[in-house]
């Protein structure tokens, strides 16, 4: 008896969807042999070798879920991954977080130097913009616009970047409540995966009860992210504040499944086209890296 | 004897225009009463109050040089400016240029601390893109990727950010010879320059003739630009690597007339609404602060 073959292999889809973001983004930001300074060279160091390009698969897998063939979403799902990659630059600053290693390796401005570091991030958050615009020609003036925002209100002040500071302000007051933390991570980093998700839709071409569907399932699996990071690194560090430090293990695990629940809900109108996207968050709840 | 009332008067023009510019800005980013942390105010402080406009006032006159409402730039010509403050904010870093002080006032990150001040920089280099896509809603779809890609490519590594790379590696070689600095500047505060000029025409609508034209006239007052500062700032620091240091101050002066008569030259089949255009290039020759 041989296994059904019609079952969905996320394990593979993952790896095989990382691996046509990497070639993609290598077509957007190319080294450059004859550079007089090393900015590409610096901007590529944190963007290759990759991890798991769990935003850009996400905005590529949306798009999928439109019935619309994901490569379509390429150029600005790599503009997502070029924006995280930029934020784990900046966050790795003396100023910042002062990390000395990211992923086994040195951070970046412990290679270039803290102002190239911080050059290089600032031209790969940059580059994000000119990437998105390599989104299909046949897009109509008001869905470049709408990208261009989605990206823009997702990382700047209204999101991620805003995020930050409200963490660092919210760290030197010394105290985070529930809500608090919910929103800190909500604009800090749940943010840039609803907007990926988001953008997937949009230029698969969702309706307005399309996106609002799967912009549901961007914050929930945003959530879920977020929480399974906080057990993986609570049982590391159990005074950071965090989920499980702030709610319990339990009740932690508890949002976690039913932000999850509430995903798949959303899903369920978009039928098989969908099955990566509910993989995917039944994946997140029980991931243990 | 009454003076003739059609004398084109620069000093009211470019005090109209900053005016039209600040209100702009204002606009696109409004304060944020209720936000719980400080980056609006933080990304504020370095936009208001502003300095002379340069960048968006030439972004307007090149709209205008093609015949078209200067409003219809207003967009687009913001966006440079938020470009522009959002390097001044990076470049007086600690780890940069290590500025106290800007416009008599603290730097950024003096008031609001280093990692605020990097994250307000970040959320000024995004939200130019987010205040870029508010340009006039009839702009075709490819316009709109132009004036995306101009506002990157200016900016990021292969424009500003670039230039500031490659500055650094200079500095560090401890060496620059004169077609290095020529290098450096066109890249470093030259590309703004020429990205702003040619943004206001691709919104006036130029044909592939004016944009030429128009591009011609903004490398060159780009230069114009640099080697009028660098004389400016010779006379207070005469060891610098500068226009006059390497090139001395008569051919530094040679070399800025004659970048201003191909200016000028460029902008003749325009005519009388390219006024402004050529007021501000002669002005840039003679100016004194």
């Amino acid at each position: 008896m041989s296994q059904a073959t019609t079952t969905f292999n996320l394990k593979d889809y993952l790896r095989q969807r990382a691996q046509e973001v990497d070639a993609a983004l290598e077509g957007f930001l190319p080294a450059d042999p004859n550079s007089l300074g090393p900015i590409v060279e610096a901007m590529r160091y944190s963007v290759f070798p990759g991890g798991k390009r769990f935003r850009p698969v996400l905005a590529l897998a949306s798009c999928e879920a439109m019935g619309c063939p994901h490569q379509r979403a390429m150029a600005i799902a790599c503009a997502f991954e070029l924006i995280h990659c930029f934020s784990l630059v900046h966050d790795d600053l003396p100023c910042m977080d002062n990390d000395d290693e990211r992923r086994g390796r040195p951070t970046n401005h412990k290679v270039y130097g803290e102002d190239v570091g911080l050059l290089a991030g600032d031209g790969l958050s940059i580059w994000a913009f000119q990437v998105a615009m390599q989104s299909p020609d046949d897009l109509s003036a008001s869905v470049l616009r709408q990208l261009i925002s989605e990206l823009a209100l997702a990382s700047g002040h209204p999101g991620m970047v805003g995020g930050q500071v409200i963490d660092l302000a919210a760290q030197h007051a010394g105290t985070i409540d529930g809500p608090q933390l919910k929103k800190i991570h909500a604009a800090k980093t749940g943010a840039l995966i609803r907007g990926a998700v988001r953008c997937g839709a949009i230029v698969g071409g969702a309706n307005a009860e399309q996106l609002a569907r799967l912009t549901l399932y961007g914050e929930r699996i945003g959530l879920v992210f977020q929480i399974t990071d906080d057990i993986l690194d609570h049982l590391e560090d159990p005074e950071a504040v965090s989920y499980p430090a702030l709610f319990g293990l339990d009740e932690s695990r508890a949002m976690a499944s039913q932000a999850v629940e509430e995903a798949l809900l959303a899903l369920q109108p978009f039928g098989a086209a969908a099955e990566p996207l509910s993989a995917l968050a039944t994946y997140l709840l029980t991931r243990t890296t």
